[in-house]
């Protein structure tokens, strides 16, 4: 399962998708689909875990890639847009890269990257 | 380093704090003082995980407890909120429990937990 590191090998976006507790499993639905046909074919793709929020209103894709550019190029790629349409019905998500900065774990060193 | 799992045995938060670019990274020093001075020490806490948006304007806590009771527990604590007050002065986030429910990573099998 995925693995959350600061030593800046994937490039990290999180992809914060308001929506309402009634649209929110069709929402899961959807980016699970678009996952699975399109979005995990593209060249640079690490991994992706999507989270539902527990009062119903936000949807949180944490998607790695190899490099910015890769998932940059995946959101342009023509074959994804038919995938996105309907997503875009239910929601204006926010898509960004992160750099991750600090990692720690129960009785672990913490790791910095600043 | 943190993992991600979609099997339920932790109790994921995502706190998303807007910010503006001349103040991320003071926001940023702040969470780590918080974490390294007092979150860790509270019971039922797993690990952390700090980014920082490239554009500036967004930064994002991902943090896992042992059950969702602990990190709201940790969040009374008037031992923490010395440590918040600061922040709150930087940023008003949002802090949401999360499901994991789907997870897939290269030449991985996808685990759902819808």
């Amino acid at each position: 399962m995925p693995e959350i590191k600061a030593d800046g090998k994937v490039a990290t976006f999180i992809n914060v998708f308001p929506t309402r507790p009634r649209d929110q499993h069709k929402l899961v639905e959807l980016l699970i689909e678009a996952h699975e046909n399109v979005i995990r074919q593209r060249p640079g793709y690490v991994s992706t875990n999507i989270h539902r929020s527990a009062d119903g209103y936000v949807v949180v894709d944490y998607t790695q890639w190899e490099r910015r550019e890769d998932f940059e190029a995946m959101v342009r790629d023509p074959a994804v847009a038919p995938y996105f349409a309907p997503i875009g019905e239910l929601t204006r998500g926010e898509q960004k890269a992160y750099d991750v900065v600090y990692c720690h774990e129960l009785d672990g060193e913490a790791v910095r990257s600043l």
